[in-house]
């Protein structure tokens, strides 16, 4: 395998993001390539989720996948080791966010033309980068389990920019006072039309149902002009 | 008991903060009021953390709580029935961070004449807030145990802000693979000075030496001139 791809993305120099953001999305639209942004706090599992989801994914898709990082390289080395898709890390250089021009940065490294879907795992912040789009048309968010039940309250807009939401870390649900039920609940309040999906990337327990909506998103988009 | 009071802080003026939190700091010293800057991810535990640690302190030394949060008042109200010090929510609006005029701002709404101990829990995140010096003499983190032993490599500039990490939530240690040695030796890495106390802020269990070495730097800070 050849050498592991680590872009240091620069600071983007456009001002309005939102706009740059459209304009990607259009082009991406074009070529025929899916962006799924995928967000969380730190630890709560998107590596794990993707890896499961990605093996279960890769004969239906081209998938690409960019792993957004502050320093390290571990997570696109685990990526390419556990699924063989083509990955890269996105170095932030301390950001803690991605908008729709580092996007771009990373996306330039990618065979978009050999891709149907490129994932974005997003930096670990359930804050900011629900700030900036990034031009995906979709984003994801996984909410694991020992976070605790009222992160929608707490982290408002994360969970009203979201289409998906991946409870994560099921498996440990009897440990901690999870209930997910008022979760639910809570994620409704700040986006009627979210899915709830019950996952442990662990176990791969509810990945199919995350696979599931995957395929039809990218065929609804497909399909939309 | 009155009304819970909920600042809403604005976003600082100043450019330069680390001067901003310089001066905040010189000017607690002379009040006498030490302030102790408390961060982590999301669902970390800071909250229950503090209301164990602060049930042990609050006999020995004079406490005020300022909650952080974008949002909600939970923390802060939790905060005060459980241990019945002065806590007083700040709603930062969307940021995702405190420097030290936003941390004054939220002093400013406490009684500092009769406190000896101001704690401040930050927004969750393990990115911008370890950017930004909020005036505090000292920064402590918690990292808990389902968030992953990899962190210091992934959030450097956190651990190496830090004077003490806590490691919470070690009684669900058997259901993670959690090393707790590995992760002493990633922080002593980014923070060769760096404390580590592994807790169980929902037992207890560890509570005791993380209060003895708040109890140590405040004594010390006080005789420093």
């Amino acid at each position: 395998m050849d050498e592991l791809r680590v872009i240091e993305i620069k600071k983007s120099v456009f001002a309005d993001n939102e706009h740059d953001a459209d304009l990607l999305r259009g082009e991406l639209h074009q070529q025929g390539v899916f962006l799924l942004n995928l967000m969380s706090a730190p630890g709560s599992g998107k590596t794990t989720t993707l890896i499961q989801t990605i093996t279960r994914l890769k004969d239906k898709l081209r998938i690409g996948v960019m792993e957004a990082d502050i320093d390290s390289d571990v997570d696109a080395r685990k990526m390419r080791e556990a699924t063989g898709v083509e990955s890269i890390q996105l170095h932030t250089g301390g950001m803690c966010h991605l908008d729709a021009e580092m996007t771009r940065q990373g996306l330039a490294a990618l065979d978009l033309a050999a891709t149907d879907l490129v994932i974005l795992e997003n930096v670990g912040n359930l804050v900011c980068p629900a700030e900036f789009d990034t031009g995906a048309v979709r984003n994801a968010m996984i909410l694991s389990v020992p976070e605790g039940d009222d992160k929608p309250l707490k982290y408002p807009l994360m969970f009203s920019v979201c289409d998906v939401v991946l409870i994560n870390k099921t498996d440990v649900m009897p440990y901690f006072d999870f209930d997910l039920e008022k979760c639910t609940e809570y994620i409704r309040m700040r986006n009627p039309k979210a899915q709830v999906i019950p996952i442990c990337a662990k176990t791969g327990e509810g990945i199919d149902t995350f696979v599931d909506w995957i395929i039809a998103e990218v065929a609804g988009w497909k399909n939309d002009n």
